[in-house]
């Protein structure tokens, strides 16, 4: 097996989950948030610099990579992990998101999904086992199988077709995987339940080395993300880890973490970066507010970042300045706050009081309003 | 006096200078390349990273500083190394440049400078004790006078009258200054060589500590800029520094070395990594370019950078992703080349062969084509 899950304490207070995910590339404990380095790079920032904001396992995307620089690229470094120089490990998607999000005039056939560029617009097709192909040549530790992520709020029929296709492709691509990559299946299923529960069902049944959560944070109400991972909660099976794709808001993490997810991944931190909002331990700081003109403390109190040495006032300026270097800043200060709010929860979770954490983080932060 | 200047060598072969600029933010060699940090900050890098690329001097615009964050904000901080946390030394130019290049229907009158913004169109006024007082707030070692940068094809007639009342404006200065800085005067007078000569006796007769060139790099050719630093270097006193504004490609630098300029600056290498051009010590190197694609090589063989562990075709796949940490590595690359290029330049000065070196780098990179 290429990567092994060990389910060590069961939080008392919420039946979130702590453990530990065992990989070829290191050993890293749950639940855990992965930053992403889309195109081969967390946007701005060095690997000496994800080191330091992560746990060392960060997300590449197949989509992208496959568009830029290509796969002959990437095969002339030998892998990603050796293009980008990250030492530590690799999860990818599996192309799939992008495909129905990005690409245009897509027609999906059996075979696989046939499509435009988004940029260039030229024809392109992606397989189930042309996914594994890529995902085998990008060489991350932990790949994902080709699905169909529909629009949040298709019909059941579509919504049924579309979980029935996913779950042979899925087959299609387990049979088709050559390597001792861990692969993961994706549950889909939008917001129904009998069709999430359907989903989660076959995917078992096929049987992979962990299970996403495909389909959710596309525009959905937070009500209805968390009416989904409840629901799964105690269907998915307790000795595999569990992935909650594209999520990464802190009320969203704390909140599917009570819900048993162990992994997520989003572009949230680097993105709000880009538009100057930092998270914090006291919260939210939109830094293009005029309260901050003036306002001579660090971004953090608590937190000792390469942020730390300069003043909301100082920040707020390059924001307003277009600076790219507060896109650095704010970023670095964003993936250290999600590293130490999952570290702390991880305490929380060992020590059964994770429900009274959440409770306390609802009250002193901005980040449930 | 705020700085003092030590000519040590002259060059037997190029009558190029070698010598100490003393500044109470430290003691640097010259010739010498300060990095531009026009709105308080290099751009993309931080000040750690600045101090490995610089020799510990660099720059800051007077105008993009007054009108964002503005006067108040940085005397919040204390003043603009404060602000920005830089360490070391600091110099400002004057903001006549961007008075002139950036704004819209400026009115020239004898008391300053009427004009709008050039973003927001509002109307401001700048004028020679204002752009000191600036100066004084932002709290840079040198600064600069206020002087008119007229374009490089105004009329003879024109330009005595502009360059008469940049010598009224530098006296003024001079009188309003209040403070122990280092104020420059600048030598104006377009491509007229006897305005030129003019400018420059009428400036020393006011006497300041250290002489800038102004009104060069402005799209006149290069034949042209070299003729007017040739025909000011024995006539600029021997004993101040002489600092060339807005100059910073190879092939310029060590020209002008050799007709006698201590001091640089220029947005040229941190520009240039923006656009995806690298200057390495084996010429310019373009990454957009198809021949990068699959070049498994560093940038620069010769230079430890932070840009080193990467290969140029990674370096290409993160320029046409667009991604952020190709500007930043890049940058980094082109500022340590430049601080590089002029310690070779110092070494050869002070060993008379600096005339060897030129004829080497003409005949080795592709700069000088």
């Amino acid at each position: 097996m290429a990567i092994t899950f060990e389910l060590i304490h069961t939080c008392k207070q919420t039946g979130a989950r702590y453990g530990k995910l065992h990989t070829p590339s290191g050993t890293f404990e749950t639940p855990i948030f992965m930053p992403v380095g889309t195109q081969a790079t967390v946007k701005s920032l060095t690997p000496e610099e994800i080191e330091h904001v992560s746990e060392g396992l960060i997300l590449a995307n197949t989509y992208h990579l496959w568009n830029q620089p290509g796969m002959d690229v990437v095969k002339a470094h030998g892998n990603v992990k050796h293009m980008m120089q990250w030492q530590h490990a690799l999860l990818t998607d599996s192309g799939g998101y992008q495909v129905f999000s990005l690409s245009k005039m897509r027609k999906i056939t059996e075979e696989g999904v046939h499509f435009k560029h988004h940029k260039n617009g030229s024809p392109l097709f992606m397989s189930p086992e042309l996914s594994i192909d890529i995902q085998q040549t990008i060489g991350a530790d932990i790949i994902m199988s080709f699905d169909e992520c529909p629009p949040p709020h298709e019909s059941r029929e579509y919504l049924k077709d579309s979980l029935e296709r996913t779950l042979r492709w899925a087959k299609r691509g387990k049979d088709y995987l050559s390597t001792d990559q861990a692969l993961f299946g994706i549950v889909q299923g939008g917001l129904e339940e009998d069709l999430r529960l359907y989903s989660a069902e076959k995917t078992m049944a096929i049987g992979f080395d962990g299970y996403s959560i495909g389909g959710l944070s596309v525009g959905e109400s937070k009500e209805d993300m968390y009416r989904i991972t409840a629901l799964l909660k105690d269907v998915l099976p307790i000795d595999k880890p569990r992935y909650l794709m594209g999520v990464g808001a802190p009320e969203d993490l704390i909140t599917n973490v009570m819900n048993g997810i162990d992994m997520f991944d989003c572009v949230l931190p680097t993105r709000l970066a880009r538009h100057g909002t930092a998270l914090t331990t006291e919260g939210k700081v939109i830094l293009k507010s005029k309260r901050y003109e003036f306002d001579l403390s660090p971004l953090d109190s608590n937190l000792k970042t390469l942020a730390s040495p300069y003043t909301k006032s100082y920040l707020r300026h390059l924001y307003k300045a277009e600076e790219l270097l507060v896109s650095r800043l704010v970023s670095i200060q964003n993936l250290a706050y999600l590293k130490h709010l999952m570290k702390e929860i991880r305490e929380a979770i060992k020590e059964d009081r994770l429900y009274d954490y959440y409770i306390n983080m609802k009250s002193k932060t901005n980040y449930f309003k």
